[in-house]
């Protein structure tokens, strides 16, 4: 069965981006993240965080970390998603600011798919996913960069169909950004790659 | 002999990373960074790019990239200031804008580094450079966390003293965020690694 969780991290999320949070997502507001989630009326399913950036909430089931500690919120948060047997994750008030936080997040998405959970990151100006060896398609969005960085070392039998720049069978290294401001051709880009990890991102044109 | 290259990428500049700019430096404005260096007051060694969101100006060496193109702007630059032989070279203007650009410019530092060049990108809240294999030491900032990340898998032997959460002969791994926000505990942080590459990114704690 599927399962989603939608975890708020510390940044303000835009309403529109939580147009589609219903009744059975399980939410789980990390840290100064559950005024975001009080302030669109939501219930979270957990709020955790050491709070040293913000008082914790007064009501529902709140978990109180250390502020020592090796997780990061989100990534605590990212882990109780996965004990809670969610299918999917998406990470909302995690990009955008301080850019150890944005990096953070983006080993968390890393952390998720590796245990078999799509994770995603969404900001007001753009998207993240993290993609493992396999075949994907993207539906196009318009006035967007799409842009790809292997993550853990070379990227091999990359190929690309549906963007401006194609690819076949081709390789990405870190120390070469090939990969990035591409954009959609057509209403889908397909995305396939053999071997090593993919960070995928959308940003807005407009920024 | 050393010989400092500064890039100006296409962000505004905050005046106090251009204190130490001497007319020693080589000095590359990328694209839109040639407005930064006229109002700056500096002479330009090289302006280059496509000059697709800014014109070109009309003095000095110009180098006119094509609109669709491999190499980013900066990544051009990079490859500009080896050729003319920099040991050193300094990014300005490319971070905290769009995250594509800033991760393509981790990507130009990485390349940097792998050709024996010191690099480093300085944004007004953020401080990176990429770290091979070795021993490193870096001055305490005041108000800053110091994140380490893995780049191109895991980073073995690694060791930290001198900050507050110290480790020996660990590893990170690009799926758990253990090196984020880490702090100075003494007037030197020492960082030592023996296999895999490492972003080094220091954040103020103001934003």
């Amino acid at each position: 069965m599927s399962r989603r969780c939608v975890i708020f991290a510390g940044l303000p999320v835009p309403s529109k981006l939580c147009a589609d949070i219903s009744s059975q997502d399980v939410i789980i507001a990390a840290d100064a993240g559950w005024k975001t989630v009080r302030k669109l009326g939501l219930s979270p399913t957990l709020t955790l965080g050491e709070f040293d950036s913000s008082p914790a909430p007064e009501q529902g089931v709140v978990l109180r970390l250390p502020v020592q500690k090796d997780d990061t919120d989100t990534h605590f948060a990212a882990r109780k998603a996965l004990e809670m047997q969610c299918t999917e994750v998406c990470i909302l008030g995690g990009i955008g600011g301080r850019l150890d936080h944005t990096l953070a997040n983006i080993s968390t998405l890393l952390f998720l798919e590796k245990h078999g959970v799509r994770a995603s990151l969404r900001g007001e100006n753009a998207f993240i996913r993290v993609l493992l060896p396999g075949e994907y398609e993207f539906t196009a969005r318009e006035n967007v960069y799409v842009s790809l960085f292997p993550m853990e070392g070379p990227v091999r039998g990359l190929s690309l169909r549906g963007f401006q720049y194609s690819l076949e069978d081709a390789a990405l290294s870190a120390e070469y950004p090939l990969g990035v401001s591409n954009e959609f051709l057509e209403q889908t880009g397909y995305i396939s790659f053999r071997e090593g990890t993919l960070v995928y991102l959308e940003c807005d044109k407009d920024r």
